[in-house]
């Protein structure tokens, strides 16, 4: 079954120095369309215009996935003798690789509004794209449909399950420290080789050695640091406010049946439901199309989407001001003011809840065994640090850095914000 | 004339750590839309289909080339007294933040075609984009032509321009780090801070104190390295050739009258002699354009560019034999034996010549000093290493992989080309 | 009164690149003995048996804390006028370089015994030793015991002692990155210029603005994850007490007059309290003389002595049992039992409590203040995190290995000991 | 014949990440005391004078020496098939470990002197210390030969050879690194993965391939630049003159029977000849007992072993004058010059010749061969920048700073100086 390259193939990266491919299928699998498409899908979104280094795309992050698979199973196998099979070793080195290949351009942004859902999107490519299903074919029939379920979390593969999607998973693993890197931050930093050797598979479950606590607390908190410094970034947020503002616009104006400028690769997301949209069609869309349309807009002719379309492709963006959770009689307040300004708080108003997730026990809490293999519970019933970081959320408005600076008309606005800072 | 920021900024780069900012001048230039546009275009143009991390763009690479330019001025200022007043060091600041602002998508690939002199442009920017302009005249009303003379490498400020374009200019010194940071590999590393210690302004030159000999070479030593390793890599000549054969089956097409896809921003550029194009409209180019109008190729009725416009979005690139230097008669052989097998060779054929800089002493070598001040000379007078850094040249055919296989048809190409073989 | 050296001094360092010397003050004090003599005192004492990596010496430390502290004062007298006059620089520098001074050979480990305390010390010596103190006096006459003066943290320079010792310390900063650095782990890693940045000085205090709240939480896990992993690593504690042991048996083997080898430089610290032994005797004493000492005590009379010295020369250290805590009769009744197998449970048997320190508030916690400067209380009120870091307590045993194998006559103390277990 | 351990073992490496170990036998020798011994004996020497980093120990270079080969030996396994028998791995894996563990305190500078010839004793402990050679005989009575026969590059083993000492050697693989990291410079950087990747083993020789000639030049070139910025920097250069003539300067008084404080370990080395001083009395011997050694000597009577002494210890160093070549008369004058001054040139003067060694083809050339394995002949034949590496010789002197100064009665010295200067 198991076919090699003729000699092992090596990928030079900045994160992991060396990812090796021994795997003809794993090979032809990066040669896919599919595959290459993710050099055009950023890794971070918007994030670029808050760290400018974040430019690097879903391709080095599924490849840097990959090799942090590589690695574990390369670890189980010396160690504890898992897997047994080549089959499960190939399906999860799949899963790995191809965990994003669903994802849109700005996916977590827009997906909402058209139609990206990206797990989806992923499923059905691996199972429907000519190219992609007939590599994995080659392994068995059922093949492309086992990884679909893997990243569906179906419990099939239990195993591969946890190591691709869980708290401990090889996709955080990679996407941390790539994150961290092309920011120029230390925040994700932590001991990758070292947590890797704590982990162990027992039965079902992918566990940590006691011993191993302290690093894996490492690794919890990298995630909670990228997030209140990167991920949720409030320069990044307002610039995910522009974008969804943008693509809402676009969606009333086609709504309303007025002209805009759409290219063919975007109608489809316009004017079908998911279901009805091919994979092929689906693989059209990239970050070239939606950046490049973008500009466009930058010269529509509805003052609204050329206003915001030029406010995010030159990064003029919304200012933020942070409040207390405000009820809805109050949004709806600020709202009226908006409008009493003459603008409309649809496209120039922006509440946001942003939440950084704490850890979560349930359905994928990381166990701790001692060093004979007894099961000592979740690992938060031994780390108060675990135990402290409980969901945090901030409330924030984003609008217009002119009307922050509450100049002439907006001076009302202003102190009404002034009222509901935290 | 000096007009601080309120308080000084910073942005986090992966390189420097922070890139700091106080001068307004800096902060709004930054902010306009000329060069948050060197956003989307990419630092080493295709080398991402060689080296996947290089995503990095001339963004990031134009505020790390301030960067170094401030450090190298703050060693100057404190150790030697130089600059002595406000407008030179901001005219140095300026020059060494907007020295790329010309570049187009893909530059160095296809700016022949599509008259993208990216260095003609930067001065064309400097003095006539309105928002740039106007900055700049904030300093005085011959500022904005002062920058441009610099990047021109008039010599009314022989320092600034050694600076920002010798054999030791900050350019280099950032390009080279960030470069080998994308890439992964370490070819381009060297002792920045150290390098910068050993540099001394003197008249009108910047020349190095004999003491720091060894640094300037593993300065030169990592741009060899950089070029050979990375910027000449054959999978990156081989994808601007592919590149370069689609722009030029463009042309083709377009001058022929046949109908091809383009959007209104590349047609000025197949029209119009560059003169003719505005400042406006060039700054509409940028490689989001570039790649949308690839993509669209891709399904483009002429069979050629259809299918060229493939292998590069696709990466299924051409493949490379190494041969000796050929005469005329040799390349119309194989140009012969190409139309034989109905590849046309202007699209499916290329001989490059890949040549690696060596030092070169003349207008722009490096002097060495004694320590008190002596001039001793061009670095290669004493060093036998950097006197080895001649130019050296590979000779290289590329043509598709399936040719070069040798295939059916194509099995007396592959025998024509085994005996060429270096 | 500020002497400036003749051209900018750097020394070359792994953790900060550069270390900048201006003022002839700090250059002198580097090149005296007393300043030499840390080369040969190890900053983590007997680390090195666990991370073989952690060979570094309190000099490099001491002149990375200087360095930080010079940081620190750039960015407090760029951003914020402070400090004003160059006294209080000079002061704050010097202390940050000389805080280490009064260290002895493993100080940590075997102070209490051999009349180290390392604080009295390194105040005795501003002030009394010829060398150092006669340069610090070119400042003036009360300059030495100012210095002194903030190692003691007395109150007349508040900023400059929060600077160098409090929660948020240029001590701490340097150690963290180095000891990390050197063990070749990333526990101890965090943004040191983004915390200096958000730092400010506030009257007597230095504050942190509340945006910065999560690079402090950074920098207090940084203590927290190096303290587990590797300050109170049970290999180094347990280095810790086979040595602490040797000097123990040494001075029970004086106090009875039996015969041992001591060189000159030891016996000052086995006859005399500290308070007559002279700066000029204390400095004799580094880590040159102990291992000496203790390599020719490998060889001595005392069977104990000599067993105890050759594990610790040679690393054949003690094992260690985590434990719950013990009560006083459980741990006669493990004394009683190593007693009846012929060990001394003085020498063999060792109960550790090893307390990572949490979080304290109280003197010396870190207030965050607003944008506008307003106090909002201890960063503790706001994070969760840096609430969830309480002390936290672990009990071990350590003992010859083949007492925990429970060989032969060992058998009942292993069972004794299984009983304990955690 | 191979035992492996209970698990797979690890080190924690600030160059390697990690050194693994899986064989009970290399385990074993890391716990033996002439290995541990090692932690005493500084990698370079007296270079922390220079680049106070430079703390690390020999027994940390040994364990990265160790960890590389085995990286070596995993890439020839995986892709070559070579070695094919566990011995010949076993072999390669403890010369690499133990070729070291000859060296004596200071060996580089002193061994002359005092009998220290390194690689003599490294042979004589592998077939004559108990503990070491016991281990080794467990895989068979021949083995400990069969590892000295390596170190002393004999043709048995001639790849194994090749890998522990030659131009592409584990053992410089792994000291560039290391020391570069140490000191905090750049200059020994390379590619170690790749540079492993383009070896290969082929008859009796490793060889490379010629497209990572590159590679091995970058490799070449960070040993050229850490000769000449690191291992003959003038600094270290002078405290090796220091440390030879206070040696020199004791064997003189040992000659004479003068009193001079001498610890039992170093007696044997004044007063027998290196044949006749046991394997066991030579492990005594480690920088403890001489930096304690010189530490006394600074107290001696005689007063040029004590000014010699404490300027070694206290850092007091010679300075440097750079010359043109000296002839034997000149340096008869000179001599004469300081003798007329009162300083006696035997331990006041030194003429140092510090030759970078250039790249050798002799003997253990790097052969480069192309894809299809035919020999290309040497790396020099190709390669101008490997040829341009001949020797290069540096004159200096060496002498007290103050007669460098000019100072009263050296006023003539210094005039003398002046005119030879280069």
């Amino acid at each position: 079954m198991i076919e090699w390259v003729d000699k092992e193939k090596v990928f030079k990266d900045p994160v992991h120095d060396y990812i090796y491919v021994k795997d003809r299928l794993i090979w032809d699998l990066i040669n896919t369309r599919a595959f290459q498409r993710l050099r055009r899908v950023k890794q971070l979104g918007t994030s670029f215009l808050t760290y400018h280094g974040a430019e690097h795309s879903r391709f080095t992050h599924s490849l840097g996935t990959y090799e942090t698979m590589r690695k574990v199973l390369s670890h189980f196998e010396r160690n504890f003798g898992w897997p047994t099979d080549d089959r499960v070793r190939l399906l999860a080195l799949c899963a790995a690789l191809l965990h994003d290949i669903g994802h849109g351009p700005f996916s977590h942004t827009i997906e909402r509004v058209f139609q990206f859902h990206h797990e989806t999107w992923t499923q059905r490519i691996l199972i429907d794209d000519p190219e992609v299903t007939n590599i994995l074919q080659r392994v068995d029939d059922d093949f492309p449909q086992d990884v679909a379920d893997v990243i569906a979390k179906k419990d099939k593969f239990p195993l591969v399950v946890k190591l691709i999607s869980s708290q401990l998973d090889v996709d955080r693993m990679d996407y941390l420290l790539r994150d961290a890197m092309n920011t120029g931050v230390t925040y994700g930093t932590f001991e990758l080789e070292r947590l890797i050797r704590v982990m162990r598979p027992v039965g079902n479950d992918v566990v940590v050695k006691k011993s191993g606590m302290k690093t894996v607390e490492q690794y919890i908190l990298a995630r909670y640091f990228m997030y209140s410094q990167v991920y949720l970034h409030p320069v990044t947020v307002s610039s995910d406010v522009l974008l969804r503002h943008v693509v809402a616009r676009v969606k009333t104006l086609w709504d309303r049946e007025e002209s805009v400028f759409l290219p063919a690769e975007l109608k489809p997301f316009l004017s079908r439901k998911a279901e009805q949209i091919s994979v092929a069609e689906y693989l059209e869309l990239d970050e070239s199309v939606m950046n490049y349309t973008m500009q466009r807009w930058t010269r529509a002719d509805d003052p609204i989407l050329r206003d915001l379309s030029d406010r995010f492709v030159n990064r003029h963006l919304f200012g933020v001001v942070d409040t207390r959770e405000l009820k809805e009689v109050e949004r709806q307040t600020i709202r009226e003011l908006f409008r009493n300004c003459g603008l409309d708080p649809d496209y120039y108003l922006s509440f946001q809840t942003a939440t950084t997730g704490g850890y979560h026990m349930y359905h994928q809490g990381i166990t701790l065994v001692d060093e004979s293999g007894r099961d000592l519970g979740d690992i938060s019933k031994h780390s108060s640090l675990v135990r402290s970081l409980s969901p945090e959320s901030k409330f924030r408005i984003f609008c217009p850095k002119e009307v922050l600076r509450g100049e002439g008309k907006y001076k009302p606005i202003r102190g009404w914000l002034d009222a509901m800072k935290e």
